[in-house]
């Protein structure tokens, strides 16, 4: 395959601010595949994107390029880099989008991307990443945009801990149908199925599946998701809408304990 | 053109899902054009998924290999298969996503797929599915991907009917400017033209037209759709919200008979 | 870079009309890339669709080809064009869709597309357009496609102008973060400084900054825009929301005159 390309933005779906970094971006005198993740990432929500760019990034081939912009401070004091983590090549504010990332793999390398006058303060993504992603492409080396550093913005990840209702954690993703993606990582599941089912804000859920679709529809179930975390979904239904919960909102395994 | 892979899912626009699929696909050595059909199609909803299906693939260069998941059903007793119909190519679950299409064109070939221990119970599009497509691009023969079947599942197609309203449908699909398209064959437009008119729910429209802009803003119409399907319209505006409609609704020719 | 295909529709995001069209397009002898630039327009809405041409498509290499179907008017009288602006190639209805790209870039050349009766009526971008590019792709002379033309229906730009309130003009585009982009141009932003502020609807806003985060979370603000015109927004927020402002909005300038 060609060198691939992807980009990721909370521009909108169907955005022109999306469309004139992709004409800036096919200027590039070498083809490369250009993938859309995502543009409706919720506006300046970096933690989403975070997170997004953990789950989607590394399950491409070594060497792509991931362009990332969801960037509140542009044209302020926040850094543009250009960062190399296990085998994938990012560009973007250096505002914590590449947190969950880092927190898979660790960093290889990374520069501060110097921004000329005359780029618009308010489009870094069009007048500077795009820029820097083409000559990239074109085979310029990571080391001709800036000075390097050695480390990046990084939010605090919310580690699960021991309270009063047991070991207790949070809902760190809510995806498209609806799925409750909590930080307990799966290697806890024995003590979900010991305590016989796992709390989700105001709600006890028992049933414990291997699959969405080994229950009734409507259910409410427990399983281990397909991100190597426990989640909370209701059969052929919407978890979040059922149970009230989103983002944010506490789980816990009752007598649980952090191993 | 190179080969072409489409990829049609419910998993949400933007979805990680989505671009952890796309990551995997692109491990393939063989260079593709990479398509998105849709991903935003209603949760669990294989009959819209099948209209689209339906719709959609046949205009594609033979060839071209369509990755489908809409599966309720995921890691359950329900197959994931391979199918070649009409020069298409599909990987998807056999939950009924090839119905339409198999309406248009017969099944020239198909075979199961065999699922191995270390795919996620929750998502065999990216652990089953994404690979078996990038081994298929690679040249493997689709006959390694597990034994040969003759059949796959079906939705029952709903046929227009004789009833007390005369010849009597409903609508299989509302797209994205509320249209109705209805069940009725474009080949009983004289029985509408006979009738002078089309009883859609509660309404009953008489405004017989060739196209979309052939009657003034607002009116609803009725017209022969670029589906081969008689279709129900408001000129710029939604029928489906103007005439209280949806799938299902029922329709009729008043004096019609089955030909 | 191989040849570069652009599609904007109000068909919506994962419309089966969208993929009837790549499917078509992709029968191409000769590799492209294809770039989805919108597809969830508003629907009929023709001066939407030209802020977006207007905006998005100069930015692309020269000779990209762009395909723009928002036609409430398909199967009737108005034309279907090619026509050549600033470098770029665009199909599309002759229904004021280039308006906006006409102001910034003169037409070099255009023709009129004829088609032939086996069109459907109600999707000429499927019947018609799409095999226009198909085979432009493929080295047809545009020529070929029909007559010669010489102008284009152009929806009248709202110029600002000299009123009560000083010099008055409106709101022309929301863009996804509900920023409200003016058709005043950044030229006349010492006015803006002069005045101390903007007047939007109701409202007068007096932060003016040179970037969205110069100021506090929440503050409407005032800044010169990436697309070369005066902009108003709320930091981290939703300014379309906030002061209850929408495309057709009057803004001005309170002792403002036109230059």
């Amino acid at each position: 395959m060609s060198r691939v390309l992807t980009l990721t933005t909370d521009f909108g779906s169907g955005s022109g601010y999306v469309a004139e970094m992709k004409g800036r971006l096919l200027h590039a005198r070498t083809p490369f595949t250009l993938v859309d993740i995502a543009h409706d990432l919720p506006a300046h929500d970096i933690r989403a994107a975070a997170w997004l760019v953990g789950q989607a990034c590394p399950a491409f081939p070594a060497g792509t390029l991931h362009l990332v912009v969801v960037d509140p401070g542009v044209g302020t004091a926040r850094r543009l880099v250009w960062a190399a983590i296990g085998g994938q090549q990012f560009l973007c504010p250096d505002n914590g989008l590449l947190s969950w990332v880092l927190r898979r793999q660790p960093l290889t390398a990374a520069c501060e991307i110097t921004v000329t006058a005359d780029a618009a303060a308010t489009f870094h993504g069009r007048d500077v990443l795009a820029p820097a992603a083409m000559r990239l492409l074109d085979g310029m080396p990571p080391e001709a945009l800036g000075p390097t550093i050695t480390d990046l913005a990084r939010l605090p990840w919310p580690e699960p801990q021991d309270g009063a209702a047991g070991l207790e954690g949070e809902v760190i993703h809510v995806d498209a149908f609806g799925n409750l993606v909590t930080n307990l990582p799966a290697e806890l599941w024995p003590l979900v199925v010991a305590a016989g089912g796992l709390q989700v804000g105001g709600h006890l859920v028992t049933t414990l599946v291997r699959t969405y679709g080994d229950a009734a529809p409507g259910t409410p179930v427990v399983l281990v998701g397909s991100q190597g975390f426990i989640e909370a979904a209701v059969v052929e239904g919407h978890a979040a809408a059922r149970l009230g919960a989103g983002r944010g909102t506490r789980v816990a395994i009752a007598g649980g304990q952090t191993p």
